[in-house]
């Protein structure tokens, strides 16, 4: 493999104002149904200094929002996934304890006051640190999935 | 808004090979397509170190891949999209001149030799530096979008 470049040095652009407090109050049932964090509403507030980048994102439904998993455990190979017996390689899994703690989730926007955004979908922990904020798009929406050991039926 | 910690610091787990040696390589007009990629085919090479971390990915056909904009010209409030006149506020834009330089693109698994993943589907450059991979689910499929000014009907 050629060498890389890094360690590469990002700076949170904003932060998750979520109801789950703790890792104890995300109740694990909600990981086994595709939609059940849909009903999970809170604020992203971003970093007045970048509020400016926020411009034309009111016409979209739905943001990739990518953070830290500040909470991780620290790096691990494989995941012992909720409602789960057998370990999975962990990039087979959407586990915080990853090579690089980072988080994607896609949340609906309900609106925003300047640099508040309002969303429903969140699955994060009050106060993640926030990367980065993304449109989601056509191209993010593919069909004919296989969900390897996740797909139940 | 609350404190927030970092900068967080991340070490590349792999390396993309891309048909895309550089910018000019990457047709403008493949953007204008939601499936203008799906075609362009490549590996991405994980870390042998991180290789065990694969075990179970077989079984997912698309990839959620993080990596890093390591070309990217630097931060910047707007970006001016390929084909488009008017000025974009960054987080609405999939701009590689963002606050943090994160790139997501969501490919297809080919199959997989050892640490080395087939994929279609790229849009990165050769050599760019990954940071995740992440199994993609039914829950990133989101019904009902609307994607604001990339939306041409």
């Amino acid at each position: 493999m050629a060498a890389m470049e890094g360690p590469f040095s990002f700076t949170p652009i904003g932060i998750v104002h979520s109801p789950f407090r703790a890792l104890e109050d995300i109740p694990k049932e909600r990981n086994a149904d595709p939609r059940g964090f849909d009903d999970v509403e809170g604020t992203i507030a971003i970093d007045p200094a970048w509020a400016p980048a926020l411009q034309d994102i009111d016409g979209f439904s739905h943001l990739i929002v990518l953070f830290v998993f500040h909470r991780s455990a620290g790096p691990r190979l494989y995941g012992h996934p909720p409602l789960e017996t057998e370990p999975r390689g962990i990039f087979s899994t959407r586990s915080p304890h990853r090579p690089n703690p980072l988080g994607l989730t896609i949340v609906r926007l309900l609106g925003r006051r300047d640099n508040r955004l309002s969303v429903a979908g969140l699955d994060m922990l009050d106060g993640t640190p926030v990367l980065d904020i993304k449109p989601y798009t056509e191209r993010d929406r593919k069909d004919g999935i296989r969900a390897g050991w996740m797909q139940k039926s």
